[in-house]
């Protein structure tokens, strides 16, 4: 609360207007306003309200001529489209009084699209080329609806489509920069996004303890649990980025001081596989994996990554004990006597998986993802996994959830945590389990 | 419109307010409103407007107080934790003139709870079993946070924690049921949402053809492109759940009638795995995919299904030549050849797959996934897709885009949607493909 009285005067607040009934119906989920929620926050503007509203002229004309009264900034995305649903145009020309004129460069540009795509104009398609006489038009390369930009007394309004690659191009492209030259005196936010796996979130934040001290004059921190881990957002915000950085470096050092070791990404959008990915390129290690209960996952998520075929070999999804045996040379005496999901399987899993694709690094999963298929000595997310790396063989027991899905996410992550913090020298275990070697 | 305006005497209609500071900065996605949306939707509730809002106690009390009274049915989230930010429940208590109360039902379900993980109860947690006096409570099984509903002179207002799966759970077990009480007379809708595999959207829509002469008196199309495919959305309206299934079955009938061989599933929650294992279950036949470009996701979607343990034997992901040698006997001369991408080395891959795994059938898959590694014979997209089925060794052959991973999504969707076509006894394949023999 501090920090929000102590800006106030400098602080512009925007407002978010998504149009279309598929939000409302919910057939669309509105990610638009939150990427736009992102990008205003970062540049310093305060979103105060997302108003989700249907393709109804009377409700887009109200909403968005008071939203231009109140809001420094007004985005509205959605009803740019060819089709008689598409009525955004033609509010917000009445609202300026202003005129629709064809604008020959967008012209120019749809038809481009439509020739290179064999493709012939309708009269429809035409129509997206009018723009009000009042606005400056926001070139859209990367579609057919052009954005359309209005100020009316430093009121700003952005009207974009609501292709979600489209709003984005505009809104990084055309939106934001033109702000960026409007408002030159905004406090700035910068905000870390330190992702964090293998550690709960109330372990995380009494290891990191009390951060009051560090926390005032416009820096804060927030702990976000994701199904991936826990990712703890510092923010501060300043006149200048330079400002705001320095105020954030006492914070960022004290966070990393108490729990760097967990860290393993510093941006919102780099995942564990990712980050693995480089730790393997970096030290030319290869990697192979031999999947039971996550059934490809571990595979899928390496191999997402751009230039993983450098480092990862390949895999088995050794689903059946059979299959466990002729794919994977695991002896079958041992399936008999510890059972499919044990410790000697597991560890035989990823020492042959790594010898028979020749690679460095052998990572194996092997449990009872569920729903069904528990006992008492084994319940549904009893979960081994393998280890073969550095030349030594362990594996670790963990006993997650009933939820199939959520166990086959978990190892996967417990799998790449682990192989991250042995290959940077880190001596714990994710959630603090403890190797069993061979 | 027409349905509108004709059924405007009898729609209610809802809003829906979500509150919390990480919706409008983007830290998290406005799921809930979505859900909400289906949920009333499928009731007869037409939603007018989402109102994103920040957990500011005047803001929250000025846009409820609004919502009592300009809509039929409020649904607001958020707000409902135990720390200082969530004041949702201090506002409504205001605006409805009532006492917080403890509640002792609610006391001891969250005692419960913190028995059974080992925790001790803080006085915040307590205080959450505290309600306004004048509100029903809506007993939340799935979390500490009560649900709260309130009546005021034929304006409901529901008050759901922001948790997705508790909103969910409070929504489907509460507030559904005292919806359909209170409105006997709602006008229904009734909606199919049928999804296709392997065909654009303009080629669905021009087989369906002009469905003018089906669409009046509250019935009505729409088709929803996704990344798996597009979904054929019909909807009625009637005044009971019959009638607007009625009032559908023509335009179901006539839909079916000319695109009924692409459409996989009736639920909008379905995917082609698990339809596909399905059809493998029924059949009694069991699966091994062998793959190179799609690196486990296969694989990894087949064994998301539950119970898919019956029918998946295995895979193998064979990313390096040496390991479709190794692990897939496939003759090496054959890569040198003709190269990893190519029809022959495909047919190789999904016949050995079954034949190591002891399957009846084998996919394979082997492309240049991107963003780099293509040639001007073989640009990025390029996919081989491999299939041991009913004796039958064949490939297809696509071109997709340069995204690496919308190229793995389209080749698991292709290669599952054949198999289902093929088990079926459908003649054609997806995209109009033409099959290559061996």
């Amino acid at each position: 609360m501090f920090s929000k009285t102590l800006f106030s005067m400098r602080m512009k607040r925007a407002h978010i207007i998504s149009i279309g009934n598929e939000l409302l119906i919910g057939d669309t989920i509105n990610t638009n306003a939150a990427f736009i929620g992102q990008t205003l926050t970062h540049l310093g503007v305060a979103i105060e309200q997302v108003f989700t509203i249907p393709d109804d002229y009377s409700l887009i004309k109200r909403r968005i001529s008071s939203s231009l009264e109140h809001a420094d900034v007004t985005i509205v995305t959605g009803g740019l489209g060819p089709t008689h649903d598409d009525i955004t145009k033609k509010v917000v020309s009445e609202i300026f009084g202003s005129k629709l004129v064809q604008n020959e460069r967008v012209l120019n540009h749809i038809k481009k699209i439509f020739f290179d795509r064999g493709f012939t104009l309708s009269p429809s398609n035409i129509e997206q080329a009018a723009v009000p006489d009042v606005c400056d038009v926001l070139y859209n390369e990367q579609g057919t609806a052009p954005g359309m930009w209005f100020e009316k007394e430093n009121h700003y309004l952005a009207v974009l489509p609501g292709v979600p690659y489209e709003m984005k191009y505009l809104m990084e492209k055309r939106v934001i920069p033109k702000l960026k030259s409007l408002y030159t005196d905004l406090n700035i936010r910068v905000t870390d996004y330190l992702k964090t796996a293998g550690i709960p979130e109330s372990t995380l934040s009494d290891l990191i303890g009390n951060l009051e001290e560090y926390t005032n004059n416009g820096v804060g921190v927030a702990y976000l649990p994701n199904p991936g881990g826990v990712t703890i957002r510092l923010s501060a915000d300043g006149t200048t980025a330079e400002q705001a950085e320095k105020k954030l470096l006492k914070l960022r050092k004290m966070v990393y001081k108490k729990s760097g070791d967990f860290i393993f990404a510093k941006q919102r959008d780099k995942n564990l596989a990712e980050v693995v990915g480089a730790i393997l390129s970096e030290k030319k290690l290869t990697l192979a994996v031999a999947e039971s209960c996550t059934g490809g996952m571990l595979a899928n998520e390496l191999t997402n990554i751009t230039g993983s075929s450098a480092y990862m070999l390949g895999g088995v999804v050794a689903y059946s004990n059979s299959a466990k045996s002729a794919m994977l040379s695991v002896d079958a005496e041992l399936i008999n006597q510890f059972g499919a999901v044990s410790k000697p399987v597991a560890l035989e899993m990823a020492k042959n998986a790594a010898q028979k694709f020749g690679a460095d690094i052998g990572i194996s999963t092997t449990g009872i993802a569920g729903p069904g298929g528990g006992t008492a000595e084994k319940p549904v997310g009893t979960v081994w996994i393998g280890f073969y790396l550095e030349g030594e063989n362990f594996a670790l027991k963990t006993v997650f959830t009933n939820n199939r899905l959520v166990n086959k996410q978990r190892t996967v992550m417990v799998a790449l945590e682990t192989v991250r913090r042995r290959l940077l020298g880190i001596k714990t275990y994710p959630y603090e389990l403890k190797p069993h070697f061979s």
